[in-house]
């Protein structure tokens, strides 16, 4: 087995006077080979960047974001390095794992599983919080002390709860459509009862709107949601997690857009808002 | 069956604070059912604005444009619509049909095809030319003395060899990595001998670098093409064009962009500037 900090370049492309590269490398973490995307603007070339982590949300591998999210223009405006990583671990031919769109591949929820027969695989929190960062921090020119978050979705709930237990680690975090309390809605049910059983304990230490309760570090948080969003009302709930933030007084910006649903229509429409939070943090 | 102005809306998505709209309709001129997208800014709530074509490449449908050129937001910014056809006819099961990926299905080459078994449906040139733009008069609030024209690789070559065929029908014209000499190239040459027969003349009305010789209008062209472009050298050839419009003087702007290759990530670094150049002419 090679070395997770081994890459192969499977991919490369010029875009907005940087590149958009697709990598693979192997995971010990995960126990498979991963492919992953970083997008390296026109600063890079000279200099080290802040770095901005992009986690994708249900159905999606590391493409979706670099095709149709429209952010490297506005990373080349700031020199941003974004780093896309894929959603769960691939190719491990576990029972089940591909029976349906919201669990298993394509699923991993940015948790560390528990139960059988997840466990060895499904690692996506020390993939995404350990063992990619080092793969990055080890081959790419990344400001280690600038690094931001953000995410769609499922991804949208990794990077709010991956912030939250992470102090001082992030200078910057938002979310697009997050699912901000999977212990109540019905996606998260699914996948937490899953992956980590039934212990309520177990649950709550991937919830970020109960981690943001005594959250050490009270980072500004950024979230836009479509209030067309079918998802909304049953599987989001964004206001759940805005009456967490004001009982702490955790600062947070929650936007409700008219009109807009779940899609990378809504992404792309508001990638460039999110880009100028995540600057105004992390370019000096 | 219903008229070609009838149409079936299919989805329709918040934008930039437009509408990324996708419709269904009857077309009498393929003889089939065709899909198409409209891009309506959020001018069109409140005035007429003027229209930009995009003909996409081989390969593609209505869907490539619209998820992956990041189009809309400088389109909302002008006040553009965006109408984005399909590439050929579908669901026609002729023989032969979907055999490869440059002749038939996502291959029209907006002609109007005279050989059998093609004569029948593949007629894009007529369904580009005039029955799509009938039915998005009918529809949508465009003002029908400003339009323009664009597209990438085959609809490259369609948007020049359109407004070429047309002197008088748009404003502004622009293309990315387009074919500009099929006849002279593989890519062209399968399909004209296929949908048009062996006769020179027939060719040469659809050749956007013989057509300008003899062109009555000398509307200027935006040219961009990647120079790591892996058709450049065998299918584009855009050194062809650029010495027939020399030798008539024909207004001509070629970028060759160091690095970029044929993808959307090409189309989107450079979208900005195109629809900067359409809308000088286009936005009063």
């Amino acid at each position: 087995m090679t070395s997770p900090h081994t890459l192969t370049q499977t991919s490369r492309q010029r875009s907005f006077g940087g590149w958009q590269d697709v990598y693979q490398h192997h995971s010990d973490v995960l126990a498979c080979d991963m492919n992953f995307a970083v997008y390296l603007p026109p600063q890079a070339e000279a200099q080290s960047c802040p770095v901005v982590y992009w986690l994708s949300g249900l159905t999606c591998t590391e493409q979706n974001f670099i095709t149709k999210a429209g952010a490297q223009q506005y990373a080349a405006q700031h020199g941003l390095i974004i780093v896309a990583p894929d959603t769960s671990p691939r190719g491990c031919k576990l029972p089940g794992e591909d029976d349906s769109y919201d669990f298993g591949s394509s699923a991993g929820f940015y948790l560390n599983a528990t139960q059988e027969p997840w466990a060895q695989h499904y690692r996506m929190y020390d993939y995404v919080v350990t063992e990619l960062p080092g793969a990055i921090a080890a081959n790419f020119p990344i400001r280690e002390t600038h690094q931001g978050i953000m995410g769609h979705s499922m991804g949208g709930y990794g990077a709010l709860m991956i912030a939250l237990r992470n102090p001082g680690r992030f200078k910057s975090v938002s979310a697009f459509a997050p699912i901000v309390a999977p212990p109540q809605v019905p996606w998260g049910k699914k996948a937490f009862s899953n992956y980590l059983g039934s212990t309520l304990s177990d649950w709550l230490a991937y919830d970020p709107t109960h981690l943001v309760k005594t959250a050490p570090e009270r980072l500004p948080i950024l979230i836009d949601q479509g209030d067309a969003d079918s998802f909304l009302k049953e599987q989001l709930q964004p206001e759940l997690f805005a009456a967490a933030c004001q009982a702490v007084n955790h600062p947070l910006t929650l936007r409700m857009q008219p009109g807009y649903d779940h899609s990378y229509y809504f992404i792309a429409s508001f990638m460039g808002d999110h880009l100028a939070h995540h600057a105004a943090t992390l370019v000096p």
